[in-house]
């Protein structure tokens, strides 16, 4: 029996009606969680929940749940976060958390026995911009640590690539292994400072020409240990004291890298400071590598995965495995509950900006690969005992 | 016959007697042009010239001449400047200053002809670090622009080198050939901002990476024009937006160029912006050159290069013709009368800094080849017309 479909014009409309809330004058839409556009959209989501005959609840981090009067646990968790970085465009959280709403409606709509295995969610505080928040991911965060948690037997989320390698490649939909892990980076050149006449190349300890080798060479770096799953940025760069006519006696680099498992990280991690070892010492320099930040892979539950590349395949032929490059919900919800996600492209990666977009045509595939994929897990899930995951 | 020898012990003692005129608590000397102790140490130097038996003037500007009472021109000026930058050492201009001094009242006591065919001075603000300066080297350009060069010869300086060369290579004098050329020149290398983890190496217009990759490419660039004539230096390196997750859409460099002809300088242009803008177009961006000052090569008379260089070699074997990779009072003189210099050894290259040293010996050393270059060059001049130095 094939799925029910999900109504094209009535997610096309919902997402322009959530997108109007918090709009401003250039069409960039202001819903920084906790602010009064970000409530409103909470609020209307509420209301839309009702319309589709759902139940709805908020917790007490301001999550908005919503399910059918006769659901029962557990239940497969569908959505996304409502709220968004200042100036964003209308997809990002928003589009997850309609298509979740428009998924469950049409279930309820179809007396699809699968609806009351459902949950959905628009999720509190994902982006982490307000000036009280705890950096981002707080709703998810604040589920996976109150009792509801246990009632949920997976989590699958529908959103924008942000990135531009979908549509590069051609593709329509990907299910999505997992999150790449976030390294950030220090790298600092001490050399020193002198005239730059008086001092020839060969006396120099010129801790900007370090500097600017080890950025060059970060690239390489990376795509000798792999091509795919690899990439890094230098995302700044200061010589010290900065003058035409000084070398600079100091040079510091910010650089971040991502990698879709912890033996990538590691192996650029050990390599990056080997080269940029070597790098100074042939400068005359030193070179001090620390560690600012980071955030561990996760990797996305392997059954789950293929289940929603399988169902991705129904709707599309375009479709691939990817990881994420960007941070998600689902992240936070990986280490709790077996998870996944499915991606739709983004026009030029364009993503964080009110020029985001994806074609009408790839907005209404991807929802219903989330409505077919949600049909199979919730049945499967719903036969059996919510599996443990290590935290 | 052999020269008069100058008077180590006389030569120290006025130098330490000059370093303490505008000397701080923590050894540093502060005579910018114009100051108190600027002025202070000019009539210092005019009444050490009149202990010496020379008859003083000061012209319009601050420049403080001394002759013999029987001088006739044309004559040959030996001297430097007196003014300092904030925290100098003791060396730099005062050296040539006094050392001046030093011969022409050796030549005085000694009664020898070449004396009164010999000026000597103490420029005004060469450092141009006065807020009411006009960018240094005023002293000789006023004199240049004044009937009193009609009377001059040719010019001698005597310096020290302000940069390691001599002292790695184990010299004690260098006949100066002339002074560089230095240009300096605004890199901008423009891409596309972009999220650091959606977007792949390959899908980038990474500026920072563009400008990194040219910073590295500018030594050896140069080196492969010239391994001796040329240096070049990148002083600072910005990008923007600058932060860890964002690959930079604007990167700037600035680039100094320092070389000893013309056609270096040019070639050296042109292979820059050949190799910048091809690693650009590589990048996905693209790159402007923007010359943002070029102060011409001064190159010194072959004549007075080759007498500086022979009568250095009476001194010592460990004797050197080397260019000025710094600027001069000589680089003025040396468009309007046959010109050259000498250096002596900077320990550790050092200048501009409380620590500049050279050892005593070698300061010795300086003082003496410039009196035996300076009755050579004293007693060629007179028996022949000015000659005319293109401007």
């Amino acid at each position: 029996m094939n799925n029910p479909a999900i109504s094209a014009p009535r997610l096309l409309t919902e997402l322009t009606h959530l997108a109007q809330i918090g709009q401003g004058p250039t069409g960039g839409i202001h819903r920084v969680a906790g602010s009064k556009a970000d409530l409103a959209a909470r609020d209307w989501l509420s209301k839309t929940m009702k319309v589709a005959g759902l139940t709805g609840h908020r917790d007490e981090i301001g999550n908005v749940f919503g399910r059918t009067p006769d659901s029962e646990g557990p239940r497969l968790l569908l959505g996304s976060h409502a709220d968004t970085v200042p100036g964003a465009g209308h997809l990002d959280g928003a589009y997850g958390v309609v298509a979740a709403i428009e998924v469950l409606r049409t279930l309820v709509e179809a007396g699809h026995p699968a609806a009351d295995h459902i949950e959905i969610v628009a999720f509190w505080d994902e982006e982490g911009v307000a000036a009280d928040s705890n950096g981002g991911l707080g709703g998810s965060t604040a589920l996976c640590d109150s009792p509801h948690i246990r009632d949920i037997s997976a989590y699958l989320e529908l959103h924008v690539e942000q990135g531009p390698r979908m549509e590069a490649a051609g593709l329509d939909l990907s299910a999505v292994t997992g999150i790449v892990g976030v390294e950030r980076y220090e790298v600092v050149m001490k050399g020193q400072e002198n005239h730059a006449g008086a001092a020839p190349f060969h006396l120099r300890a010129d801790a900007g020409r370090a500097a600017t080798r080890a950025a060059a060479a970060l690239m390489p770096l990376c795509q000798e240990i792999d091509r795919e799953g690899l990439i890094a940025n230098v995302g700044s760069c200061s010589f010290s004291p900065g003058a035409a006519n000084v070398v600079p006696g100091h040079a510091s680099l910010q650089v971040e890298i991502r990698g879709i498992s912890d033996d990538l990280l590691e192996a650029t991690r050990s390599t990056m400071r080997q080269q940029f070892e070597r790098i100074a010492e042939e400068e005359n320099c030193s070179c001090e590598i620390a560690q600012v930040s980071a955030k561990p892979v996760a990797s996305f539950d392997p059954e789950i995965v293929r289940t929603v590349e399988q169902t991705c395949l129904k709707s599309s032929d375009k479709v691939t495995r990817m990881a994420s490059y960007a941070g998600h919900d689902a992240s936070v919800m990986s280490s709790h509950v077996p998870t996944g996600m499915i991606f739709v492209p983004s026009t030029s990666g364009i993503s964080h900006n009110v020029l985001e977009h994806t074609p009408d045509h790839q907005l209404v595939l991807g929802a219903q690969a989330l409505l077919d994929a949600a049909v199979t897990l919730a049945e499967e899930r719903a036969r059996q005992p919510r599996l443990a995951v290590a935290a």
